[in-house]
Order: structure tokens, then sequence, then C-alpha cells
């Protein structure tokens, strides 16, 4: 482990972290993309997810306040408003708000955070503190997991189309744009890794990130899995499916 | 909720808080006391709790670095020695190292915390941050799950004793100290917020921190619950049973 990596090489390692811990294989997804959950289920991953999206921002700007450059605050601002909006097209928070809408959820319900499961709260916090407690580096590293969201992205539209009556085109709108501002966020992520990453703990570093940040996405599945499916026990004070 | 609660009512809600969401209640911790785990199973309990106890040293000197006075100092010093030890007794965190290596786990494995469950991770580390960024009246407050914890530890030590033949009294000592530390603590904290909470809003504020805490701790025995019982999917990297 003293070897520095070449860029194919850490590009790979990357890869391989993706395809062991990527959410896509959580058992979770593929029932909601295979329409095997009922609307209450889908409803209570919308709602649990909301807090995910709207946090988004809040750890982009977390992480915006600590870059040292025009060029790389600019960079970073253009995810902010990716998920913010700029006031006349909407940014991804309130799209995600047409999507619980869309599944029969309050709005003032969703934004109140009031039926989240707590292990989404501890998860998604747990990803704002990362990025303003650990390096640059490290932070940067963690929205790697964006290398992997177009695959999953396609496979859940076309995938929840086919498979719910309660689910149409427009309830999914906020997956469009991300079809295209992923690949944006990865390359300009991706190059940065590469090139800031001097040595082969840097490099260990990023790895560590990116199993961090597939980690977190995994663990509020576990916990939909486990309040909505199996054994279906919400704990208390957290949204109960009609 | 503007009326000022008498002391009386305040730990009557207190009370209601625990009688609701103190997770004796979760089903992992009836299969836990009734015997119904397989070794394996206690084992990833103890192993992820571990990392819960180690971090109450953090959590307690992060507080500490926080109060004002001598003499809340003194007293919160007090409950860092109680885990951390004092070089001639063991403290909390060695005591729970004594069960993790009775139950055939070892040491370097256990502090490696290699095989944590990410949700654990953030439920705990959600706790740390709790008390670094809310108001000290908050921090305080949630210890007080402290008054539910002496019952369910008589429970938890008879039943496992009682259940499984590779548990004795050495592999359980941890819990008989905390059976008198416990309600020393309370007496301070419960004093403390009902001096403390002089407006509704803070005694609400006091209500919140204990939901706060019992739902971390219910957060826990979810994730356990989810990897070890039913489904019984471990996440990617995660301790799996021999």
């Amino acid at each position: 482990m003293t070897e520095l990596l070449t860029p194919e090489a850490l590009h790979a390692a990357l890869r391989a972290i993706g395809a062991e811990r990527y959410h896509n294989l959580h058992p979770f997804h593929r029932l909601l993309h295979d329409g095997k959950l009922s609307k209450g289920q889908v409803q209570a991953w919308a709602l649990n997810r909301y807090y995910y999206q709207a946090s988004i921002p809040a750890k982009d700007a977390t992480l915006l306040a600590r870059l040292p450059t025009t060029k790389l605050r600019r960079e970073w601002r253009r995810r902010l408003e990716d998920h913010d909006g700029d006031g006349s097209k909407p940014g991804g928070v309130e799209r995600w708000l047409v999507l619980t809408r869309g599944l029969g959820l309050e709005d003032s319900y969703v934004t109140s955070l009031q039926g989240l499961l707590p292990a989404t709260r501890f998860a998604v916090d747990a990803y704002v503190h990362f990025v303003r407690d650990r390096s640059v580096l490290e932070a940067v590293a963690s929205s790697l997991t964006e290398m992997f969201s177009p695959a999953i992205i396609s496979e859940r539209v076309s995938g929840m189309l086919r498979a719910y009556d309660f689910v149409d085109a427009d309830t999914l709108a906020y997956f469009t744009p991300r079809l295209t501002q992923a690949p944006q966020d990865v390359d300009f992520a991706l190059g940065y890794v590469a090139r800031e990453a001097r040595t082969r703990e840097q490099q260990e570093q990023v790895l560590a990130a990116l199993r961090f940040k597939c980690d977190l996405l995994w663990a509020q599945l576990d916990a939909l899995h486990h309040a909505y499916v199996s054994p279906a026990l919400p704990p208390p004070g957290a949204f109960r499916p009609a």
C-alpha cells in the first residue's frame, strides 16, 4: 500500500467499489424497480429520500465554503444551482416535491420531516458532517457515487413507469436532468481526485470516501427495508402507510 | 404549548417518552434477553455496541469542554472516569471488551471497527455531534435515557445468564457498576434540566433531546435486526457471524 496508483488503476478501484457497494445492488431497489412495492412503500421511500435531496445543497454549500479558488467555487456553485434552482427553472429539491406530491403526500408533511426514519437523518447528516470535517479531497471524492447513478436512474424510471399505475412521467421528472448533470459533475470530480491525490495515502482516502458514501446510501435502504418491507416495523413516530 | 410545565409534569413527560420509545421495547432486545439469538447474533450486538461504548467518553469530553463552571465540569468529569477508568480500576470501555472477548471476538478486530454496521456509526456519531452542536441544556437532557437503563440492565443480565451457555457473570461484569452509576448521573441531569429549562420552549427542547436519544438507540437495534435477524442481510463489508 505504498505505490502510487496510475490514474487508470485509481479509476478501476473506484469502479470496483461501486460494483460491490452501490445501492443498485440493494434488495429494496430491486423491489422498487421491479414493481413489487405497494404505494405506501413507495411513499416511504420518496418521503425519506426527500431529506437526502434537501440536504444535498446544504452539503454542497458546506463544501463550497471550504474551496480555495474561484474556479473550484464556480464549479461547485453550479451544483448548488442544480439542486436549489435559479428562481426560473426549479431545482432538484423542488422537483423531488413533485414526486412526493404525485405519490399523494402533502408538501407540508414531507418538508416537516415529521415522519422521517431517524436512520435516514443520521446517515444524511453524516454526509454533511463528512464534507465539513474531512479534507477537501475526501469531500470531493465522496460525490463520486454519481459515477454509478445514470445506470440506476434509467433502470428506476423505466421500471417504475412500467410497474406502477400511480406513477407517471411527470411524477418522475426529477430524474431527467440528473442524467446530464451527474456525468458533468463526475468528470470534474474524477479529474480533481486524479490530480490532487498525490500520494498513495491520499488515494486510499479517496477510495475510503467513496466507500463511506456508498455505505450511507445503502444504510438508508436498509432502514427502509426494515421499517416497511421486512419485518416492516417502523420505529416510534415514523411514517406509517395508510 | 406556552405554559411552563411543573417539575412533576416535566418528569412525567420524560417518563412517557421512555414508555413509548426506549429500546427495551425493540424486538431485538426481546430476542436478546429471551435467549432467542445465536452466538453470532449476540456477537454482532456486542461488536456494534462497542462503538457506542467507546464513543460515550468522546461524547462526555465534548460536553465537558462546553460546560461553564467548575461544579458542572467536575460532575461531568466523573462520567468520563466511569467510562475511561482511572488507571487502577477499568472503565466502561475496557469492561465492554471483556464482554466481546468473552463472546470470542478478538480485541483487535473489535477496536478496529472493521465489521461495524455503517448505521451504528451514523447513529453514534449523531450523538457526539448533537452534544457538540446543540445547547448545553439539550446536551445534558440527551443523557436522560439513563432514567430507563437500570430496568433494562437487570432484565438483560438475568435473561442472558439464564439463556446462553456462552455467557457468564464475568462476561457481563460491564453492567454491574452501571446499576449504581446511572442513577447518580440521572439525579444530576434531572435536577439540571428542571432548574435550567426556564421557558416552555426550553422544556420542549429537553423533551425533544430525549426523543432524539431514544431514536438513536432504537436505530442501532433496527440495523442489527435487519442485518442479523430478519431479513438477515448485512451490508457489504460488515461482520458476518462464522
